[in-house]
């Protein structure tokens, strides 16, 4: 039996993209398509392990700072809520409508980046796209910018671009280095590289329980479906109810069961008026 | 050509259950189920206006109550948080698992109805199901309780229940009827039917528009489409978009749009390290 | 006897001013800096029915706009809150470096009125000032602009400028009055009068108890003293524990009380390394 | 000349008692007191630092975790807003109604810390006063309760009566120490000091900024008065003017002055209707 499973978002469109192009050498279950693991592990792990690392990083205080965030899916609304919870004013920035829309209505500023590199006393990137924050956008950052990723890969900021139209850089804390653009400074945490990765110790365990327990249960499933073609699949959805119960049960916390009159009342359309 | 929409998630509830029994006479699109509709008008549209509903029927200081809200759907959740931006402590009460833990962490209360019911000062049900505060639950509330339906019918609050239970009911101001319960009272909004539609102004027109712009092209598709058989179908993929673009457009709210450099990126798979 | 109590931030102040031209004709004791009175009634009480007169007199969406607050104080404060709450962006505008500092921390956009003034989709003003919406602003505004005052008299948008500046006007809502402005419009709210006791009901009874509980203690204390001259004079420091004591009570909320080795060791100056 | 600066709450408190008992040997200036010191150092500083502790040294989850804030002063009250940003359910404990009630309307649960001990996951002292989390409170807390201190000294978490009580005590990661109490444990964060300063950075320079600018200034001032006799004395009122100024153009934020008729206005008692 071969198969995998995977969980990174990005991952996931990349190996959607191997599928189509015929590449992709056997099944693979899309982890981080299960709830349990988007909606927890990406928001709330990254968006608090995001914060940790700036904080670890950096030291600065949040509280008074313009922060952008480019991108709002999981990861991005995570780190968003979470600068916002502690104290920053927040711009987020988007391709997609329907997310600048959401954005908006949640409160935040919405433009775009090339308006918010203006703004921003930090930056970070949660896109899983490529250049991002680039060389059309250095030259007009605040003196003082703080640059930082949380997304995928260190493509999101455009690094080469950065050392290009920098005259000079050095190492001024671990993790965080300074590039001289003419008379301003902008800083660079962790190479670009996964900020709460690099600076801190990545999503709390009590988070990544339900990531972890997804990929058990997708190996699970995997070995009872040996003759399954290359492709990826979703995790089954009794998977996610599962873990969510046990999660809750962990956490101490009980909610309620459907009565029998409700389960009816739930698929039925003639009461009511 | 005949066919319909829904717009509301009980509506839609019912129509596939009307499906699934065959009695369903012609086709129907899912207006709920776009996303510029329920993420929208269903959280905060409803979000607010369930608060304008209680403020304008009752005049109370949300600031230092408890809130209980039964259901964390798109409601429920719009909801909870207007009613903790007004400065309530809020608790959610949830009957699916995974509604209940993204609940809990984002930061409410979750407990059973049952244990709410002793805690609560003001009440909302947005389950679209019934008898969500119900016989077992009056006995223990509070004195001064205040239970709001934003749900679907007034079937969420078992008001036979309540009738029963009490001794005497007056109405003390317009949508205000108190029902003394021993020595305590508890209030009901609105005769349990949707609040914000009984005692404010249902929600702004600036979110229905999209629900309504959403309408309008799901019959504009039905037009087209003259030989659909009768079932629940969903909202074109593109009217969200497209319906999403336009309101930020409206907005004066500007976003980015994908270099090709980044569209090429997000469909391939070798880029990154 | 001959005294009085006075319960409103400028007219503290201007009692002041009086006492200070020596025409104040009898003793005073400024209620409205209890802390059971400012930091609740204007706080959340203000807060609060800002949102609900802003609600019953447009019935617009808050999600989503720029709302710009002029002034910091305890009102300013809790309308921005309120409003943050509701889901806009919110913007504070101020003269006291101080209270700029403030907001600016608390996660707030701080600017000019000037630039404010081309930004907000509503506007709040709470100074207790003159003119600090007028007519070097009207012409900056987008079409639409909502302006209310929340503050003291209606002196805060300078009127007398708008209709000047306008070529026309009409009621189109109760307490809604729009402004043509060349091809834009902007909306005046119950004619610069205080939104919250105009177009709602104004603050909840469970706020304003607190304050008329100071008024009656204060009035109790003016006739204890007789001889007292000319002079605005604070609430007594007693009567400020006392009713915030009752207030819990009276909410069901239980506090601690130190014991009698904290009470000891808040006293002293010894123990600790 | 001699004397002296305090920057602390309870510093400051021990010198008033050392100035009433007689013992206070020369002038001090109780910078803490400042507006720029405690609503920004205490509040903003602290209730990061705090945040940052807890991570560094345990990277829990905050997320659907009940913290337990015992002091609703400065201190406290940053703490409580930034465990709340970060997506916990948050409990105050008080002593003083006034700050109990303020913490209700702030939307805190607001109970006894008898009460409290049973639900928290995680506990900050704030006090600056002595066992407020003790040897009646260990025994009913929850299996794996977390237990800090943000306040002054080792003081406020009743630490020997926890080792009389626990079976057993292991280092489990650097700051944080295990208590074995029959079946279940706490743990016990950096010996019970400040947490902020033991297992993070203390505050930010960019909040401690304004602390030192105070202390600088109050020494100058000291400087100035040779013959002051031992006692505490205020910060001069217009240094908090002046560093506020400051520090709102270092972070490049601008405000309006008032005009010459605003500044009438404000000194003025006839105008306004």
């Amino acid at each position: 039996v071969r198969g995998g499973t995977e969980e990174t978002t990005t991952g996931v469109i990349r190996l959607r993209a191997m599928a189509k192009d015929g590449v992709l050498a056997y099944p693979v279950i899309a982890v981080n398509e299960a709830r349990t693991k988007h909606m927890f592990d990406n928001q709330y792990g990254t968006g608090q392990s995001a914060v940790d690392g700036l904080l670890r990083s950096t030291n600065i205080l949040i509280a008074g700072k313009t922060a952008v965030v480019c991108g709002y899916g999981w990861v991005g609304r995570g780190v968003a809520s979470r600068l916002r919870g502690m104290g920053a004013a927040v711009i987020v920035c988007e391709v997609e409508p329907l997310r600048g829309l959401e954005a908006a209505m949640d409160g935040y500023q919405v433009m775009t980046v090339a308006d918010a590199a203006k703004k921003g006393d930090i930056f970070f990137t949660a896109t899983g796209n490529l250049n991002v924050l680039g060389k059309d956008h250095f030259g007009h950052m605040k003196d003082g910018a703080i640059l930082a990723n949380v997304g995928h890969f260190n493509d999101e900021i455009e690094i080469p671009a950065l050392e290009r139209a920098s005259s000079s850089k050095r190492t001024i804390r671990p993790f965080v280095e300074e590039y001289r653009l003419g008379s301003r400074s902008v800083f660079l945490l962790a190479e670009g590289r996964l900020l709460n990765h690099a600076a801190a110790e990545a999503n709390p365990a009590a988070v990544m329980d339900m990531s972890f327990a997804n990929q058990v249960l997708a190996i699970e499933h995997l070995l009872g479906e040996p003759d399954l073609r290359p492709d990826v699949y979703p995790v089954p959805l009794q998977h996610d109810e599962d873990i969510a119960r046990l999660k809750l049960e962990a956490m101490g916390v009980r909610i309620d069961e459907m009565t029998a009159a409700q389960r009816d009342y739930a698929g039925q359309w003639k009461a009511g008026t």
